[in-house]
């Protein structure tokens, strides 16, 4: 009864993240609503965007070069390094603007329990690129990391994926870190879980 | 900072409705992670859609050809009419089993605030849909319409939309009917509104 392009369309939109059957539904009736002309060019961007970005050759970041523009930029930090867990995860912590450092992106966090294992991330990239650093300087920027910032989630996943990390390593002998723990700005006490109350004590700051 | 492909993508999907920024992005990254065929089907299904579907000649419902099935389907009870705000509201319907007979799609409700006026909706083409019967029998169901069934949102303006289309058709001396109005399956009294509480107890039925 549903005609045959439209059950299509709803059937492509529901494979996307957070869309059920009822957005695809009105995500489609938007669509055939709107100017052919603005349907064509959601849709080239699609392909555009599928066919130019790739994984940026050093941090696995996206990029729409071999090399991303925060690799290539000799105004960067070179001394930091910060993991993070996806492409997206990049541009949250630029919007912050507390960090001016480089990035090594993981692809994923390990997780036994959907069958990720350390091997599915991008960790031997990240050991080969401090392999490399011994050896020769092929990075873009002269990279001389002294300080690694684990910047997985807090949870137990981000934490283990986190620990097997800084295992790995622990032989380039550089600085460890991991993003501050505690309380979010705006939060009050009453609403914040024990956990976090008992990590925002344990790293409690002189004022 | 952005790779121009991803921008332009995140600023096409955050035309869609109900997607803000960050699904945009999430929408984004999956689509970038999956193979190129999966995103070209996606991108192909929403073309065909916009380039085949159009609005069915008679009931002004979603079709992929002139006339929906549902105006050509000569089991539905051609006595009934049923007018409903969006074309999706057909397929909920069709959903709920309850119904047999035939629809009108008037593509939005009267909204004075919004600049909808009775004349953007399709309340013309009711109009001549009855005149038309007067004269002459070219529906393609022998259209003998007994009962106009007003299924526009309990809204204000659905409200008021129905009762501009009750006027509309008066001339016509067809019977006009509302769907009910009361407590919805499953709800409890504690948690019903005090104007729905009240429709539940004007439209009370015997048992």
């Amino acid at each position: 009864m549903i005609p045959k392009p439209l059950k299509k369309l709803i059937f492509e939109l529901s494979k996307l993240p957070s869309i059920g059957e009822r957005s695809a539904f009105r995500i489609a009736y938007h669509l055939i609503g709107r100017p052919v002309a603005e349907v064509r060019a959601l849709s080239q961007a699609m392909i555009d965007a599928v066919d130019t970005l790739t994984w940026c050759r050093f941090c696995c970041g996206l990029s729409d070069k071999p090399v991303c523009d925060i690799c290539l930029d000799a105004r960067r930090d070179n001394s930091q390094l910060c993991i993070v867990e996806r492409p997206s995860d990049i541009f949250s912590l630029e919007r912050s603007g507390a960090y001016r450092g480089l990035y090594h992106v993981l692809h994923g966090v390990w997780s036994p329990l959907r069958g990720v294992t350390p091997e599915h991330l991008t960790i031997d990239k990240l050991v080969m690129r401090f392999d490399e650093l011994k050896r020769a300087k092929d990075e873009p920027l002269s990279l001389e990391i002294a300080e690694v910032i684990l910047a997985t989630s807090t949870t137990v996943e981000g934490d283990a994926t986190a620990l097997y990390i800084a295992k790995e390593l622990d032989a380039f002998g550089v600085t460890i870190s991991r993003l501050a723990q505690g309380l979010p700005k705006g939060g009050e006490l009453e609403y914040a879980d024990e956990v976090t109350l008992g990590l925002s004590f344990e790293g409690r700051r002189r004022v």
